[in-house]
């Protein structure tokens, strides 16, 4: 059994980014060699989070008012009120969605369904370079 | 240390469906030999979630309640101008919970708490076969 | 590799708890001596989540109020009105919220944002003590 980890480096714009890193976890398996284990995706910082999705826009669009809906942009929010950032409704999505998802790895592949794709979520408020981290344990 | 990866079928109605596979899991667990270690259940798939509860009615119909006034079923969804299948609350539930938990093993047993069962939620509008991933790793 | 296990205590108070554990884990985490791998930090029970986010009291008190809209203290819960003791929304809290994290091991360091906290959310009405199980899997 053995850990390997790698770094994805991903970009975000001034707004919510939904950010498909299906085909960039997949490769790491396959090139890690492992067989059978687990892919552990992680992002780190507190104004983004890990999760599946279908990834077409419809679903995405839908997913993103929904998240409105819980933690809107323009509302007070005390963050804000002590650091003046603006980005309070993003640490609050953020802690909400959490940090990362664990994938079964089956044959050299992440058991993802065949509709299911992993969503990196990038709610801060300002262009953020991000590197998500995925871990594959297993044999 | 060794990985075991077993499945979990379930059956869905046409509705959400709220299924408890506790004895299942502590089952693969037993089975697998493993004292020591951690259990990764995780549902392929984008519209299905896995987490923990108090698995009685109340708190079930408590927690659909919420879910509905996160992604009510009864809204517009891009999904569904899009694609048609009428199930865009579905996709949404199942981002915003997540497909997976990953849960301590102690004395050959899954460590959770004396009311806390473990999950499955299938959100799908549509009766759906559903292979759980169990996996565990450990001595 | 080898999986270490250890227990973290907390005691919470009479309503939500919103309790820094970072630096509880990351002890744990360099006492097992483990350079790569992951650290696994679940919470046994059904009133209560483990999730990320940056620790000052004006983003706690922003998370505090969104999960007040999600699953309001006061109103109707199907579980307070069976078994009567008034934390059916805690229960609901914490099953959107889940029961884990799994965050990377780097240099014998959990790989956290510079900004990012683990967090455990004690939901509960009453106060309850907490045995946070913190597992690390590596070399």
């Amino acid at each position: 059994m053995q850990i390997v980890k790698k770094t994805i480096e991903c970009r975000g714009t001034a707004d919510t980014d939904l950010i498909d890193i299906t085909d960039e976890v997949v490769a790491i398996v396959r090139e890690s060699g492992t067989s059978a284990g687990i892919v552990n995706v992680f992002v780190p910082g507190s104004t983004a989070s890990v999760t599946t999705i279908e990834y077409e826009s419809g679903a995405l669009a839908d997913l993103e008012r929904a998240i409105e809906r819980m933690a809107p942009r323009d509302m007070h929010y005390d963050h804000d009120a002590r650091w003046g950032d603006g980005n309070g409704y993003s640490h609050v999505r953020a802690a909400l969605l959490g940090p990362n998802v664990a994938i079964p790895i089956d044959q050299g592949q992440p058991l993802l369904g065949t509709w299911q794709q992993i969503l990196l979520c990038d709610f801060d408020n300002r262009p953020r370079s991000r590197q998500v981290i995925v871990q594959v344990v297993g044999d």
